[in-house]
């Protein structure tokens, strides 16, 4: 566990994520020891953040340490899993006081807004990297995996989407108002895992997924595991007023093809569309309708007017030059 | 899970690792799902190998497979936990394929061997990079800690130490004969975890630890989380020849600070010697005794003809400068 060098940071970590009864045993020896419950499966995911690929040299510690948690507890939350325990594994250039102080205070707010304790890491000195693991509970049969997708099944996604790739490609200079560019940017920095919703969705949806490599990509996903094709509509898309501008312009790359959304995109057999909308009306959890699962693969996007076209953008990949 | 992603390399991992049934969805979906069994705890452990920290740049794909996944079974020994799942994140510069075919080679012929399935990944494009995360099961009660030493139990180290510490000094220049530089390079690039030994400690070890940092260094651990002090004779380490000409000559650091040996460094009650050295013979454990905890705190060296010192050399640390 690399745990002689953790200590060095341990103090920094001491209290600020959550403090639960099934860690039996926590940072401080060759393994953490923790108390499965008893007729659970566990759900379990890794990311990677690395500088210079997911967030520039010099991006502020704070975001930082709320986003690489984040976008874990966004795959628990696609499926439908309660958040439970974290390991976090950072490589530093080198131990910075203020640079931990930020990291450990995004980090730990999310970690404990969520219950989520930190049982283990590692640290190492190289190029800074930041990866998490995390680990959530999940009743049998009740995870929302991507292949379980129906030709009809209703497709929707959570909160608007398009925002952090917009914000990633307007980079420093805007074309927007300060205020609106602050609104971007708090998009791609601190995206907020739909762990609530992903929790909600459970018996209502048909297959799941989060959008962290865009929207068409991600579909692409859930067509690919549930043998289906899809048609969106791309009028109903859920976008910011900024986003929307560029739709207007024809470019609706941010909306399509922009990652780092963390949205939830997820199919619905029709026969529960009620139910949804009730459950997510009295939760507050906004969702909106963008198309459907389709027989024919393939997506096709319905256009403002009716044309239609299989032309999508792709999604983020890191292998792709 | 950066699935997308992953699904790049996920064709070399195919049917590599183990396959085991309590995974009831493994690799392609936002998480992997897993059953754990009933009854038993979870032990876990995270490590990351960055290039030029851990290992040179250019160094054997299949050795860094192999240390990768040895390095984190090596800390669910030290705990006396049965190697499970295991999940994978790694920045690699750019996709190649000989590099990525080798690596799985040796991370998988490991696994295999130890029954572990690969549940989970992540792929990202940066400087190299390995985080390896595994989980063990553990029966409540029986996990090997660091502090359960009591002044008087009999210390115990298995295999020998310093033919890592060796190696990695040497470098390529050697001033050892040929053979022995690539038995010595063998422990430094493929540690053995002490696994079938450290389910054997259980009930049998108070306090438990594998020698990453070094003999003294996670000698040091053990007492720390004890309350203890240690004697060590160093007379009685077990060393190899080409560690044992150093030590003749003075060179006392590679087997007392020598970190990357991966062996386990135990304590074991006066009571409990005789079934120790019983059980271990019937299983073809070698392990030696070399010395005993003690009331005093701090570490006493007794050197060969009867010097004691306190002035240890220290053990490795990432962030040291």
């Amino acid at each position: 566990m690399g745990i002689s060098e953790f200590e060095l940071i341990r103090e920094y970590f001491a209290d600020v994520t959550g403090s639960r009864t099934d860690v039996s045993l926590g940072i401080g020896d060759d393994c953490a020891l923790l108390q499965p419950p008893a007729g659970s499966l566990l759900a379990v995911s890794v990311d990677t953040l690395v500088e210079g690929r997911h967030f520039s040299a010099g991006a502020e510690p704070v975001s930082l340490g709320h986003k690489a948690l984040a976008v874990n507890l966004s795959d628990l939350a696609a499926m439908g899993a309660e958040p439970a325990w974290v390991m976090l594994a950072l490589t530093l250039p080198a131990p910075d006081a203020a640079w931990l102080q930020g990291f450990v205070r995004g980090f730990g707010a999310l970690a404990a807004g969520y219950g989520v304790q930190l049982v283990g890491g590692d640290t190492t000195r190289g190029p800074l990297s930041i990866t998490v693991q995390v680990t959530g509970f999940i009743e049998p049969g009740g995870a929302l995996t991507r292949g379980g997708g129906k030709a009809g099944d209703r497709l929707f996604v959570s909160g608007c989407v398009g925002d952090a790739g917009l914000a990633l490609a307007q980079g420093g200079g805007s074309i927007h108002s300060d205020h609106g560019m602050a609104r971007l940017r708090e998009r791609l920095d601190r995206p907020q895992p739909r762990v609530a919703l992903g929790r909600l969705l459970r018996g209502l949806a048909s297959a799941a997924i989060d959008i962290s490599d865009g929207l068409t990509a991600d579909l692409g996903h859930i067509c690919s595991a549930s043998g289906t094709g899809a048609r969106v509509d791309l009028e109903s898309l859920p976008v910011s007023a900024p986003v929307r501008a560029e739709c207007a312009r024809g470019h609706w790359q941010y909306a399509l093809a922009g990652g780092d959304d963390y949205e939830l995109l997820f199919s619905v057999p029709p026969g529960r569309v009620g139910d949804l909308l009730l459950a997510c009306r009295d939760a507050g959890e906004r969702v909106q309708e963008i198309g459907c699962l389709a027989e024919d693969s393939g997506i096709v996007l319905v256009y403002p007017g009716g044309r239609e076209s299989e032309e999508i953008p792709d999604g983020f990949d890191h292998f792709r030059p």
